[in-house]
């Protein structure tokens, strides 16, 4: 049973009980936006006496009063009180044990729905841009990686089967642009949350002569809610920052997959730095990726917390319901996870070591030059379908008797098809492979540096704008 | 057994059985791609030719084939065969063997994998406009609904406790909002969706002289794929184009249940049009909100869809896997889905009668007038919470008496707290309360007004932008 | 940069960064299963020295040493340390600096993988234990107030329309019955759990001669698992729990929601009791049924928990992989919070006053006699859909004259179709139409008489079983 | 626009438009039910005869009309129209067509909400029932290959890390005992759908004096539904059901992910069957193991059912909501799915050849043997913990030099600590590692050959209830 005075005890004859407090609390979700929810406090309280609806004296206490509250928070002296059921009543339960009459005219002409939808609003624009900062650092890392091994060729795969050869950071260069565009859709959710909700008071508006503009030029917001009702019960900037940061996993889990396979002893193709390996309590050999391992498996909770977000939002009717109390927990741990994972990718994709030869031997195996040698056909004037089938009949044949493209001679290439000539072994040098490829966006060693210089420019333009909305 | 020769049966001695065929082909979900499918190879045949890669003659005698080809499926006369696998398979066999050898030419310079993934984009970026085209005209019934019935006071409820009266034009906005941002995530959809991937080839580009700019503006597309290797594996715009939908449902599930709450004979707000109710099979008096509830329903397939392809997504390596083949069904799903809710709400707000007396009586009741006392207790110079307080305590003892804030006469105003004046009374009309709420969004009459007109003008941007994009 | 030495620390020539280290520990989540590691450390060190493996001497030392850790972490004096990375480890670790050598015996034929298998398969069973208990909780309160109501009417719906007349008691009887299922998968889910793993070392099984079985005796499982590799990385068990959760808390939120719908003042069946009750910071009249809300919205999380798992296991190889240790976060957040709720749910009807008389009022409106009027032109001979029709149409009339079945005189029933007969009207008494409801499983009240015997009995069966398994 | 004459059409005056008639119609959906619906049928007919009810002549006419539909159907003569919305309406609307009056008294004491739910259950049993013999001939697939190539020994991994050789059939049987879970789950599904609803009408129970019990034991039903309102709305044997297809598919995703990476020219462990492996339109050289991608990739779609079940079922107040026609597609498309991946699974396993000797030459390298030579060292009665350390630090050295432990000489043993012996150098073959892993579950050939006679045994007990519950 606790023993502090409920902000809306006025009706209630009992008082919940210990259980049930605990239950309908959200202090130890949402004490993380404190600082959001001072801000907002103060921007609120300015406006209250800009418009004459409480005096400046007032107001000075109030922001005075609410400073020191933000210090005593950001020093770590600061008792949070499960009693006091979430940060908005800890800090003006604090500021009006401080500075008394006041305190309680802070809340004019405003409620815990819109309060709580700006604070989550100011929280989710912050996180949004410290995310975005570190998608770039991980799209710095992959540029340096891909330009320090320029030239590197491996294999590359489809359907897990070695299928043309490729620049190694042309692969490299593939998530790059996946992150790219992670970066548009946390932008997106920028915007999603980038408008003032208070005003809004519970659900109608207030009849007080308020200036929401005021509030949103004070606070940094783009835009003014149109509709009162809507401002209090919409989440879709949750789901749109909690969308954002599902996508992104998905994107480092299929990274990590890549690294996964890459440090087995039977790929090769990379090893982990020590500091990103952990061993077994059994197996003194063991050498384990663990980081990736578990960034991958952190996909399913980000997805998870997306799917409990759409659950809990599905049927609600207008306008706030308890409900979405629920909305922080799930799209709070999205945001960590994603920036954890994001910051262990950086970090593993930084200090790996790349094992060049052995991405060439694995290029040079599993007839990867084949297509080249059917387009060779092509270009004498055979139509594709016909050229993919004397092709595909070569490479079984040469299957069977353990040899590959490389190991044919030019006089059995003449032998193979009429249409071959001396030059068709040509066609087959794994370097001359990679290098033809020079269609934009293909992996010809000057195609690639042409991507390297088109995504240095983008990763500056997207830097820049990160660190202009920086709180 | 299959009789079809595959396109890539070179290298192979043994066919798959029937099951696997049909386990294998895709064709019965991907043939709704078959105008984009043409339209793509059109374009690509027009630039291999430009490029010199086939003569005129080919690409002329391919186009005119693919006309004739579009023809028949458009007029329901060409036959899908499954052991075509797929729609691509299925148009360019039917092409080859109307003009033979030039149509084997066609799939010079590309691959299914990236042929695939054009025809889901176009698909993709048509769907995104038809579907904002169907938002647009249920905003816009909205509107009428709300314009037609301004002035109309309803309770506005938080917790589904009454709260504060709203104007049921302003409840309606909220809604409309909504679904403004939908078309928000719709075109940030399109957008994701709008780069062209042809001449990533399989995975690496191709070593022909290709022209993708001249492909991108002959399609319409507003950019090149920058990465080959992404380009064949990011399915990203079908994520994006699904989430949209599926925030969309959620609306509509909210707005839904609210059609249900208000069609029960409880609450009695509206009654829903004949052509939009069923009845029973065994009770003769039903009258159901069926397609409320069906929509509603219908929610839960689309969570589904987004989570069944998050889930397929995850930890895939690069390149194209075949577990990508599972992309579209999910997403095509959502499309259908949505629409077909969107076009049914539509039909539901526009024929619903609304019964305003019921709604106005609802508004009478549940001390909805609480708060306005208590900013009037604020306005005489007593500290919000106090205010709070005071009233609390008033309608505790008034619902124990059975009557209401309407009931007290100005003398018990009064006699409850020495703050009051005379004028107390003044504050709980009802009409008042909702008409005293003119800050910006609120459910004052003015105030709705001015949203009415905000969101006429920006319904009419987006009309706008609707008509320029559809194909 | 940790201190502490890891156990795995042989090979490695650098330690993870503070960062990593944090990301990679499990110990915030693991150490709630502190009892069940040292319970299974015990029986391990015996088996041991019963299969001469350690000596007597050891065995003892470390069962004396673990039970000290027990003392020291239930009495709240253990320091967990993050640098220890697992529950596992914080214990053998702090063991072994107590005892020495003995220590460094215990993980002689076993590995961490089996380990924490082992450990979560005990807490599992644990907690399906306490959830059946909660269960029953709920059940029992159900059955209370269904028999201490019983003989209440109140209004049947289907599509929230109004539909026949039921008990009270037969309505939440329906809830004692979804939540009757819900023990039977707790206790699959049990079953699932109750097998032992421990034995199957990293992955392969031992070279030392353990005897399974022991363990298996000593800490009560029924099975000893027959597959080393499944052993180590099955986790079937936790989702069979987490799904049991799901389920459970979908039946809640069905409950809820009927809660919250009852509680509006349009509803009014029912009364929340105060202390589930919260109120409003700016409405002073507001009673919002709170807990309803939240366990509603909560049912969200615990679908992603389950989705989350789903996800993470989806694609893994054989045998561990550190994605696994993603697995328990979301499982025990299922548990306690279906157990939270679950306990909310049992206060809510254990304490909310029904309004009898609201409910039979709303029984007699919505022509909810309309079947059995129906039903009585069928005794007469007509066939059912036939007599569905007159049936409809006089619905039809009556609603447009703004009356009900019940206004009907004898006469007009006898002008309303030939069938009908004097008796016609008897059909029409709500009492009469409930009580007629005699079949198995009906509605009537005898009928729920019997059933309430049943679930009386069903219940009992389950308490002695839960006593019974309880640790 | 519709002709038909609706079932429930008396109290309406306008049809739903074409668009609605689609949207609102489950027929192509719940058509593949009409065995089920047309069983039930007759059963219901036989019990009203006998209870008097209907006469005999009644119910015989109705009998012999649904035989000539049930035959009609089987034979593909049935036309199934939109318009009568589902597959009761049809086979109803057909009967009544062909026999007239007494099909109208079909409908007696029963509603579309208990005959829907009786169809579903059938199906869900019938299902339950054909999946449990595809998994059964999927683990006798398993076994078969487990014992042809008992002996055969592979690298076990953790981490996707070497860890200690395996047999191949130890392996494969992890496998075996997952799919053997998934009979456990789907016969605890076919318990869910073992009980009868028929006889809870619309929501209420019957007022004509039936028989449930008799309908019960005519369509092998375990047990009667003891609550009418949740007989209508519950819909937990198809979650169940549901779930245990998609469990099911998360077991055959990891076998998929083993089968892919087996067939990497890298791993190169098993080689697909050309039957189960299909080429690039393309590379020509490409042989991509399709269908063990595409089952991966279907496990998307699967988690995406079960998650649209669990999202359209919270919240639902009782009792039926035509939210809930959305039920059966979900799970409709998870049987399927789940069928057909098995199915393709089985044929996978039972024709993929096995390349042994590049499986022994993986087992040899790796350092697997290193537990093996711990465990040496604690034999001579090293601390478990010091003993990893040691070993640990030779690995290192090892790994340095290039070499392995195989290549150790007994005096570089001698000199590596003292406390090895000459008999150090045997703990080290690979064949031995292998063969003294004998406890329970272990991958010792002896413990495999134990372990194959228990799965034997177990297989064979579930095809005797299969065989015994097949309808």
């Amino acid at each position: 049973m606790s023993d502090a005075k409920k902000p809306w005890g006025g009706r209630f004859e009992k008082s919940p009980s210990a259980f049930l407090e605990q239950y309908g609390a959200s202090l130890m979700v949402d004490r993380r936006m404190w600082a959001q929810d001072i801000k907002g406090s103060i921007a609120h309280a300015r406006m209250l006496a800009k418009q004459g609806i409480i005096t400046s004296a007032d107001a000075d206490e109030i922001e005075s009063g609410l400073n020191d509250v933000f210090r005593s928070i950001s020093e770590g002296e600061f008792e949070f009180r499960i009693a006091d059921e979430d940060i908005h009543m800890a800090i003006e339960r604090t500021l009006t044990d401080k500075i008394g009459t006041a305190g309680g005219r802070l809340h004019t002409a405003r409620s815990r729905n819109d309060q709580v939808a700006l604070d989550t609003r100011m929280y989710c624009k912050d996180a949004a841009v410290d995310l975005i900062g570190h998608v770039n650092e991980l799209r710095s890392a992959l540029l340096h990686v891909a330009q320090e091994h320029h030239g590197v060729v491996m294999p590359g795969y489809t359907h897990m089967q070695k299928a043309q050869p490729v620049l190694f950071g042309h692969h490299l260069l593939a998530y790059y642009w996946m992150l790219t565009r992670d970066v548009t859709r946390l932008r997106h959710a920028y915007e999603a949350a980038d408008v003032l909700p208070l005003g809004s008071a519970a659900l109608a508006g207030t009849t007080f002569d308020i200036d929401r503009q005021f509030v949103a030029d004070t606070l940094g917001f783009d835009a003014v809610g149109p509709n009162s009702m809507d401002s209090v019960s919409d989440r879709d900037f949750l789901l749109d920052l909690t969308y954002a940061c599902t996508v992104g996993m998905v994107h480092l889990s299929r990274l990590c997959e890549e690294l996964i396979l890459w440090s087995t002893e039977e790929f090769g193709f990379i090893t982990m730095d020590d500091s990103f390996s952990t061993g077994s309590s059994i197996m003194p050999q063991k050498k384990n990726p663990d980081f990736a391992e578990l960034t991958r498996g952190k996909t399913g909770r980000v997805v998870g917390d997306l799917t409990g977000l759409l659950v809990m939002l599905k049927g609600l009717p207008l306008a706030y319901n308890k409900d979405m109390q629920e909305d922080k927990e799930g799209a709070f741990d999205a945001i960590d996870t994603f920036a954890d994972g994001l910051r262990a990718m950086e970090g593993m994709i930084s200090t790996m070591y790349v094992n060049t030869e052995t991405m060439l031997a694995g290029a040079q195996g599993g007839f990867m030059a084949a297509t080249d040698l059917a387009d060779y056909l092509v270009g004498t004037g055979m139509p594709f379908r016909q050229a993919h089938e004397v092709v595909g009949r070569l490479v079984l044949k040469l299957e069977r008797e353990g040899r590959t493209l490389q190991d044919m001679s030019t006089q059995e290439f003449l032998d193979t098809d009429p249409a071959f000539q001396a030059d068709a072994i040509d066609s087959v040098d794994i370097y001359g492979v990679v290098a033809r490829r020079v269609s934009v966006g293909g992996t010809g060693n000057d195609a690639v540096l042409d991507q390297l210089l088109v995504a240095r420019d983008a990763l500056a333009v997207d830097a820049t704008w990160t660190e202009a909305h920086r709180d």
